[in-house]
């Protein structure tokens, strides 16, 4: 089976899903739409629409991969006229909202997604054909009539490397807050402990170490993207806020008392399982 | 110029330079020792010593790759009936009470030293003759007599590619407390927020994105190493505690507010300056 795609929003995980769709052969045709036109475009999709009704009417699959609230906005334009036939899916960071947003069409395809996928790189460069392969691709089925494109979603993320894996979306941000979100959250303000000095003292550079880089390496998530995530997942970002507070409450008592050992040794035995996956993804 | 060398601490620093010692040919001999002999330290140094005494006495040149509040032990033990023509350098990731360990043996040229190197690796895996290849090697001199070292040290860094960089210990622990040390303890956090959970419920394993793996990749240092580096860096450290309880305190009502857009692209616009940097050594 081959499907015409559409793909609003041609960032990292569109253009990337533009890729894969071609050399997997799931694709007929790949459209894309974006905010602007940039020229690499027409090495990733068969043709540009600036008018996104125009692409909705020719695609069987409309993927919406903008930042959380722009999806949120684009199903409220695109559900209300869409061929019941049609199956709608986006692939934002964040779930609960967009499938609540989603629930309102009781009548069309909608389907809530996200790949579990990405890297630092930004552009032409992050551009990655096999970014999904042997990665979780989370779906949710917001309604009884969503679940009429199961079959077919299943199929394109395997055919793409991907690996399905069914959640409901508050299960979903949760998780996600602990793995993905709040750790974004931490990285910008690291940077910025980092930024109130460097801007005074050049010599702080030369401190940068690896370790450094791998923790504020989320810094460079889209700042549209970074900012939807975060205030589309607020309460349990706030929540891990608290928590964080009280745990540093705890570690301040525990360093001026000299008794951090067993906390640090604790992590160490558990994350020393997880090494050989560590090494794997990083170097 | 050879030297030989008695390297005590035979982890990845003190492997990594026994390794560089050779490679480089600033080595005649490199003798070592560890708290308990491992087999592959054969393919590494020329001969190990479970008598320190002995590998002093051999040695122009002893270096103490151990934690922390080993070194300040080791420079006690040392010290004292140290050859005034012989050099003693650490490699501990703190300076400021090793210094100050340091300079209550003014007659003899103790030299403070840190190299911004390192990776998850660890054994045998971890052993790098050209991880110091290209990164600062920070040296320290605690007193005028071990001024008589600091052509041969910085002789020997250069020449396992090193970059001497100079700084006095208060400096070095401050930014490195930002840089590196509660980088570290920020990643003991975020993971103890993914254990509560993890133990409860397998399905959070699916949720672990590179952008967790690389924000608590720090866990993985050996853990008698990040004890020492919290504990004699314990000012600093608090200080940060304290920054970061409060920036917390503010992102949460700009997050309820929905008011986070100008932190986000501060930082963002500051970090994208660092692009390369950061593609080249992380990906």
């Amino acid at each position: 089976m081959k499907f015409n795609f559409f793909i609003i929003g041609l960032g990292q995980i569109g253009s990337s899903l533009a890729v894969a769709f071609k050399k997997s052969g799931v694709a007929r045709k790949v459209f894309g739409n974006d905010i602007c036109w940039k020229d690499y475009y027409k090495e990733i999709i068969d043709e540009y629409f600036d008018n996104k009704e125009e692409g909705v009417k020719k695609a069987d699959i409309i993927i919406l991969s903008t930042p959380p609230r722009k999806i949120i906005e684009l199903i409220n334009e695109i559900a209300p006229s869409l061929n019941p036939q049609k199956i709608l899916m986006d692939t934002g960071s964040t779930k609960f909202k967009i499938l609540e947003e989603m629930r309102k069409y009781p009548g069309k395809i909608l389907i809530g997604g996200h790949p579990m996928a990405g890297s630092v790189k930004e552009g032409k460069n992050a551009i990655n054909g096999d970014l999904f392969k042997g990665k979780p691709f989370f779906i949710s089925f917001p309604n009884e009539k969503s679940r009429k494109g199961e079959k077919i979603v299943k199929e394109i993320l395997e055919r793409i490397g991907g690996i399905p894996v069914e959640v409901d979306g508050k299960t979903h941000d949760f998780y996600v807050s602990i793995t993905s979100h709040f750790p974004y959250l931490l990285s910008l303000l690291l940077y910025s402990l980092f930024l109130e000095h460097s801007s005074k003292n050049k010599e702080i550079e030369n401190f940068t170490s690896t370790g450094f880089l791998w923790t504020t390496r989320l810094c460079l998530t889209n700042p549209s993207v970074g900012e939807d995530i975060v205030l589309t997942n607020k309460e349990n970002i706030l929540n891990q806020i608290e928590r964080t507070i009280s745990i540093l409450e705890k570690l301040k008592e525990g360093i001026v008392r000299e008794e951090i050992s067993d906390f640090i040794k604790e992590i160490n035995n558990e994350i020393k399982k997880r090494r050989k996956f560590y090494e794997n993804f990083l170097e």
